[in-house]
């Protein structure tokens, strides 16, 4: 059991900015420790891993266009959870991060593929919001509720974001 | 300690219909792999357990009501965290749901059951809520935090949703 | 290992009065099953531990002003996470507790205190709303998140909130 000792599991459910940032943020320490770090990310937290202004060549319901239409398309069209004010509060934040020097969320999400955080997208999630593989970015996972539990058994610390 | 290997605790404090489906969804697979699996609803999570059109002949203050009165009664009224304009997404959801053959959370919550995952309402929450037993579906437990630290403490996942 | 099987650590991230009150609940119960407990409060969470009504001294950009004024000052200030209505949700369960003889959250805190529940306040999070260590309340940890790691990976039990 010693190898599972600093091992992280997160699911992202949450497609919010500052809940993305604070993710990552844990993930890239979790993995700067050494620890294998496993990101799931479900539901609206899909919309994190979206690729920007991408329109899928696939044919779509109407409902499943509505959901994509209406989703923010990746990490730089997230609103923050509370006060967003209609993306005021969000640009805001990144405005304070970036004068501050700390990374944004595509600088964590980089981070994270360079210390090899297994970044993990729920197939069942994909599903019900109508999302291809396509519209996710490149070398990710896709897993299920398995594949997920297997992760977090196997880890120290797991948190649902 | 080999028996609380694969053990998952799962405190529901959310009330939105996504968010339960997650729980509910880990809960079940979790179940499915053999371990032990408690959730514990509490505050906005007793939503989910409430039955539905039932109205308590228990005597209540003003604040009871309206709190009985504005909060959803059960699995088939919880609107959805993001994009619920007023119940259109969440209807939006389960009708998508049902037509890719995914499991609703009445379902979800059968399932549960019959895998004997173990549901404990919040007494202490009932309480604030103004949320009387009778108002709560049949065949769950009814718990404080110490009996829900025992199966944390018991288990080896242990998340907040 | 033994000394780690009942050690609990919570990230709270959530400002909401709701979420506070359960944060500090599972955190009191278990420090009073004898584990060490340590919450380590980021981004909205750190509005819990603001001074109320107290006006920094220190130059602060304009960002910093606007998150500063609108963001909720201490645990008498912050609003519900569903049915808040302007305030008068939050009232009503302040009410509705007091009633029933249920502890606040200032009262939780104290007792948190008391009970040697290791509060620490994220660095980060701080520089990032631009909030000071002056505008905190006294008897706090700082730290960042290898510190918060250090004892999530310490502990059996893990929540974020």
């Amino acid at each position: 059991m010693a190898t599972e000792e600093n091992n992280t599991s997160i699911v992202v459910f949450s497609g919010d900015l500052d809940k993305a940032i604070a993710s990552f943020i844990i993930a890239n320490g979790a993995a700067a420790m050494g620890g294998k770090v496993t990101m799931f990310f479900t539901f609206w937290g899909l919309n994190i891993l979206r690729k920007e202004n991408y329109v899928s060549p696939n044919k779509k319901g109407f409902m499943e266009k509505m959901f994509g239409k209406m989703m923010p398309q990746g990490p730089n069209r997230l609103g923050i959870s509370k006060m967003n004010f209609g993306g005021l509060g969000s640009r805001m934040m990144k405005k304070v991060m970036k004068d501050k020097n700390i990374s944004t969320l595509p600088k964590l999400m980089e981070m994270a593929k360079e210390m090899d955080v297994k970044i993990v997208a729920c197939t069942m999630s994909m599903d019900v919001l109508g999302i291809g593989e396509d519209e996710l970015i490149d070398g990710i996972d896709y897993g299920g509720v398995a594949a997920y539990l297997g992760e977090a058994y196997d880890s120290k610390h797991n948190l649902f974001i």
